[in-house]
């Protein structure tokens, strides 16, 4: 509905209706001046086939296939700040993770570049608009609304939370399952810092926003860059890496069982020299529950702990937010689209200010 | 190199070092000023799997998918002009294809935003940011480079034409085979056109841009929705639909047999109440050559000027501009990103002028 409305908007054109029309909470009143904007491709393979090409009867033989680079959308805001920030998406996801709300609102994209940062947006080698990967995969259309919205924590379907912070209206809950998109590869978290370690040569030092399934990829990109200056992770999902000899059991849930992953020491100290912030939203317990999409959270929160305690164990600057706990209730598996984004911006902001990033 | 020496540039965050490390040509030293910007999805498919869903032990059972959909990320400028420019990309490509170029220059979205259009960019159907497809497909890493590099018009591999467009350092080609993006589910016109016609309902009355294999969803798109208030057609590659009756003989080439298709007159009526312009770059001969990469253009061209006297014919008002013959030389098959896209883009300016679309 918001989204309708706020299109219909757009053939209107004036400030005053576009404003009127814009869900409580947007900014877009304020107008947005942008030095620069574009996008590009970093990182990658170059895969060859042997052969002749012939131009007029072409086949595989001698032709070459580039696949496996990251795609990557820039703003750079008018008297910016130096550091930029690149912000990852999760799985099923895409740099639109980070745009528009499902509900019509602004998005941390918009945010932060409102707020002075230059803000690239990244779709991960084998996804999105970077969907030329070097090793085949086939698509099926897979029914997972339901489950995403447990898992996602907008509720137990098709019941929403009491207090979660995401718009009830049917287009919102359309607008979110429409934002999926599949992998056209084989998920390989090495693949993707790669090719982020190659997009942090192009920035130059930035700020990393990974969310979900990009909290592993993450951490690995901070290992190959040292031009990654911070961490924010939004719920981070998998991939928790400790050195060799400090690996925490598997942790058993309703969702299946956590494992983290050992590293050698000397790559694990690289992520003791930057800050590192973890955020978790609300609607999952403490202790074990039977209810999956809910007690998955619950083991990756845990994780998360052990994870904060042996960076910090090994001389590092890491702390974990459990959103609740300082009094930030009903937040999903996506807290940079909740309908208290802002608030969680404010939170963003303030770690940034206080680690000198911004 | 411009795009790393221009992203360097973002380290450096002063307008002076931007533009001038910025390739000539480049506007980049002017401000943006965005009213609006944001991502949403439109159109598509909803499909239901049969059974009762199980919150703690979900398999497909009452599960729904979202798909075949269109994912669109529009900016709108301050003071716009009433009509936005809605840009539809071709085969193997996305709404990257009209963002920046390959050397690192502003491509068309920048350019008419600065020329005060809202502009929006489509991920179609089934490609890049809108991949989730309701009917399965297997991606194979398929080696191409020389043959686009050929049908695209670059040259005859590995050799420039002598009066190319394009920039020829190393890092530029390497830009543009990676803007390659496969099909996630199987190429449908009618689901393409079906998704745009639902965007047209979002953005109200606007101007189609298309490129490529995106011409035959154009037509259909404005056959299905009456905001289409004009298209410009950049080398439509395939899906000329003539009036039942009125389809021209198959055309033979170097590339394969071209074929038009037949629609009611009725539907074909619809292209004759709006402006419409089509666009055909240089290097391809007017008489058949065994060249595959330009003999391929030979019969487009052709069928196209048949085209375009079958909806004047027909009351309509559509014109064909052959670069090369007013002067324009050198342009490939991405006319719009190429070394001359400015003038390009003046060229179709000028045409919304002279149709009061501006």
């Amino acid at each position: 509905m918001h989204i309708t409305k706020a299109l219909l908007t757009l053939t209107a054109l004036t400030s005053l209706s576009a404003c009127t029309t814009l869900p409580e909470g947007s900014s877009s009143n304020d107008l947005l001046v942008i030095q620069e904007q574009g996008s590009f491709a970093a990182g990658g393979e170059l895969v060859s086939t042997p052969g002749t090409y012939d131009n007029n009867n072409p086949t595989a033989a001698g032709q070459t296939f580039h696949g496996d680079h990251l795609y990557a959308f820039y703003q750079v805001p008018q008297d910016s700040k130096p550091l930029p920030i690149i912000m990852l998406h999760g799985a099923f996801q895409s740099g639109r993770s980070w745009e528009t709300t499902s509900d019509g609102r602004e998005g941390f994209q918009t945010l932060f570049l409102r707020r002075g940062f230059p803000v690239y947006l990244v779709d991960q080698p084998r996804r999105g608009r970077a969907g030329n990967s070097t090793v085949a995969e086939t698509i099926e259309p897979t029914p997972l609304d339901q489950l995403f919205f447990d898992q996602f924590r907008l509720g137990k379907w098709p019941d929403y939370f009491e207090n979660v912070q995401f718009d009830r209206t049917p287009e919102t809950l359309e607008q979110f399952f429409r934002s999926v998109t599949p992998n056209t590869g084989p998920y390989d978290a090495d693949v993707i810092s790669d090719a982020m370690a190659a997009l942090f040569d192009k920035t130059g030092p930035g700020i990393l926003f990974s969310h979900s399934q990009a909290g592993g990829p993450g951490w690995l990109t901070a290992i190959k860059s040292q031009n990654v200056e911070a961490i924010v992770a939004f719920e981070p999902g998998s991939g928790f890496i400790f050195p060799e000899g400090e690996v925490p059991p598997e942790m058993p849930s309703a969702a299946g069982v956590l494992e983290a992953e050992a590293v050698p020491l000397v790559d694990f100290q690289q992520l003791t020299r930057i800050p590192i912030i973890i955020y978790y939203g609300d609607n999952f317990p403490i202790e074990p529950t039977t209810e999956r999409g809910q007690d998955n959270w619950r083991v990756r929160l845990a994780m998360a702990r052990l994870w904060v305690d042996a960076i910090n164990r090994h001389g590092g600057d890491a702390q974990l937010v459990h959103l609740p706990e300082i009094g930030i209730q009903g937040n999903t598996h996506f807290p940079m689209s909740d309908l208290n984004n802002v608030e969680i911006a404010d939170q963003v902001s303030q770690f940034l200010s206080e680690k000198n990033l911004d």
